[in-house]
């Protein structure tokens, strides 16, 4: 990684990235597939999504980058063509959801992409190469689960079983990758690179309420999803004293109220969730027969996590006695707590205050392809500002300012990490 | 009233209805819109009702009454034709909602019937006559509202609004009247009878429950519908604290279980359901951004029934300050109780004691026709059990023996009350 024009290391210290360049290309990805009032909509393996990563491959050509392309469509572009050092690796994914906006994961991507050009065009010494990929069906709108390429990349799930899957339009993974070109000859786990670095949008209002420029990510919350199915007795809300009534809806708002009272009695970073609550029939005049309902909750430590599930299914436990009612639980997913590598905490840290960055810990409260990266090397994750913390929305915003500082700071991390000695 | 083969008032005390005649019509009209598993489907206006109407309309030609259809489609059916002297009435409804039972509203139209065919056969002597009506679209399952051709009988509402009522299959109601056939004209209000019995399923379990034959209803219940909008801020569940949120779900929940509080610490009389709750955008990992519930309180006291409401109002008043969401509440039907006539209450009681039959006083939950008739007349209601409650469901069943007992209770009231002097 030496050529004529090297500049050294302590150089480096001062490159910064051509924020200028940067916001172009993340304006010219977001008209791929873009919506009328802002934001983009890019499924995975769609139409949309192929010319995304048309665009995207096109640029690491044009960087001269090595562009290779696994068996689940995941793309790597590294820097040169030896393949004996690992590389420090950027990125993120291009997929959105359905209402995607410009910055969730397309930054983290073109932020790579420019810290690469940026070292490219300074000729800044290196002990290891850079790279950047682009993981595939990241969100997880099109085809379950999210994080599905990252996950085949650190070798957590086959690509037959991924290329099996059938995306809620009824089509076929493996044949939509056909169909768009990203078929790739790579195999499936993939080269384990030195350590990986993901630059991100929050995706939460913690940063930009408290005015601070760069998160520092200590990991990924654990989530527990469960479904639940509260099977009572259909009855006319007129006729039917309250003392004989077996009532799900009730139930259902008993076991809400009790999600919101346990998260705030654990406090720490416990958040509790119920987003889906239905009725059946749901008439005004009719007790319901049946409620369906889910329960999101989240730690950043797997015992406490745990804890809070045991509290909820005790609660229900207790409603099916009190109320008469059944009560079934399925997990709909479930991941332990990620920790992310306390070294590029440190860096990721350092470098926003040698720029003059204020920043803050905090865990992410999303899942990330980071936190699949971190089963095999060293990852990390730098968070920028969400305005409202607003994501998966056509309003997703982050002021230009945040985003040329969270790929400066990348940067940074990102040279550290590859003049470091070798390991 | 009166001919060769007459019975004294005296001896009538002794007569009974035909119960196999009254079973098997209750079957045929059954059988018209039949679903399978039991119950049956006549829509207001359908095809089917049409067919359930020519049924019952060819039954009282059969008996040589005079049948009068009036412009919203109320058929009355009079034993001769001396319009001098205002009939006993009996009655309620033949139409049903889409999953309908046999006996709700049919039971008491048919055992008017029943009760006629009695006293014509036997040739009871009778101070006034006898009517029995089937009054239109009770259910209020086609068109809105519900009740509306007894409203419409005792001048509640013209009959050029209820022409115009659009269904939920988009048909208006006075094309779908004429195009069945049952555009009558006689004039809306119609005539005011001496008085109105409605023999009806209690559509509840409280008679089961007690294992008590007849019901005497005292009133019917005062509804108070109101749907409640709440808008918050969608969030991502798993990246905003909790003490940044603002969720419709949270406090919907907190509205229903609120509710719940709330009736069991009025008691008496007030019951109080939340049978609808949506969520928007309804996802596991999102915190909504907009809830939409209902709340139906009833109460036989008026009075009651207005501190319900404000109670509510005052809590929702207090979440939207603490928990950052507006509350938007709309009244989607406001009834206040109605009082049924003592006379007949009395006169259901003593009947029941003088048939061996045990009876309670209850008040309606569901509304009836028999409340619209209760603004002009002298009006009152006879309830059978309905096994484990259940009406507006295939499986809503009343045993042969209380289908009979109960219009051998209506058959001595009408009886009674047609034999009491003018008044």
């Amino acid at each position: 990684m030496t050529d004529e024009k090297t500049l050294s290391a302590q150089d480096g210290r001062l490159l910064r990235i051509d924020g200028a360049r940067l916001l172009r290309r993340l304006h010219e990805l977001g008209e791929v597939g873009g919506l009328e009032g802002g934001g983009c909509s890019r499924l995975a393996l769609s139409e949309d999504d192929k010319a995304g990563r048309d665009l995207v491959v096109t640029w690491m050509h044009e960087l001269g980058l090595l562009v290779d392309v696994d068996s689940v469509g995941n793309v790597v572009a590294t820097m040169g063509d030896d393949r004996s050092v690992a590389p420090v690796m950027m990125g993120s994914h291009i997929d959105t959801v359905r209402t995607g906006g410009l910055y969730d994961g397309n930054l983290g991507v073109l932020a790579g992409l420019e810290v690469i050009e940026t070292a490219l065009v300074s000729g800044v010494s290196l002990e290891r190469p850079l790279a950047v990929a682009f993981f595939s069906n990241e969100e997880g709108a099109r085809f379950a689960p999210d994080m599905m390429g990252s996950l085949a990349y650190v070798g957590g799930m086959t690509a037959e079983s991924i290329h099996d899957t059938i995306g809620i339009d009824g089509a076929r993974y493996g044949e939509e990758l056909e169909r768009i070109g990203y078929l790739g000859s790579l195999p499936c786990p993939g080269f384990t690179p030195h350590s990986y670095v993901e630059l991100h949008i929050e995706q939460g209002p913690v940063l930009e309420s408290e005015a601070c420029d760069i998160g520092v990510v200590t990991g990924v919350q654990g989530i527990s999803w469960q479904q639940l199915e509260i099977v009572g007795q259909s009855a006319h809300a007129g006729t039917t004293p309250m003392a004989m009534r077996r009532d799900p809806g009730f139930v259902a708002a008993a076991i809400a109220v009790f999600v919101r009272e346990l998260v705030v009695d654990m406090g720490g970073t416990q958040v509790g969730t119920v987003g889906v609550l239905e009725l059946t029939p749901n008439l005004v005049n009719v007790v319901a027969s049946v409620a369906r309902m889910t329960v999101d909750l989240r730690n950043a430590d797997e015992e406490l996590l745990r804890e809070s599930e045991q509290r909820l299914d005790e609660f229900c436990r207790r409603l099916e006695r009190s109320e008469g009612v059944q009560i079934d639980t399925t997990s709909l997913a479930r991941f332990e707590p990620v920790k992310f590598s306390d070294r590029i905490q440190q860096l990721v840290r350092k470098h926003a205050t040698d720029q003059n960055l204020t920043s803050r810990s905090l865990c992410s409260g999303a899942g990330h392809d980071a936190q699949m990266l971190a089963r095999v090397c060293d990852a990390g994750m730098i968070f920028v500002p969400s305005v409202n913390g607003l994501s998966h929305n056509v309003a997703e915003y982050t002021a230009d300012t945040d985003n040329i500082n969270g790929a400066n700071v990348l940067l940074q991390v990102a040279l550290d990490l590859a003049t470091s000695p070798h390991e």
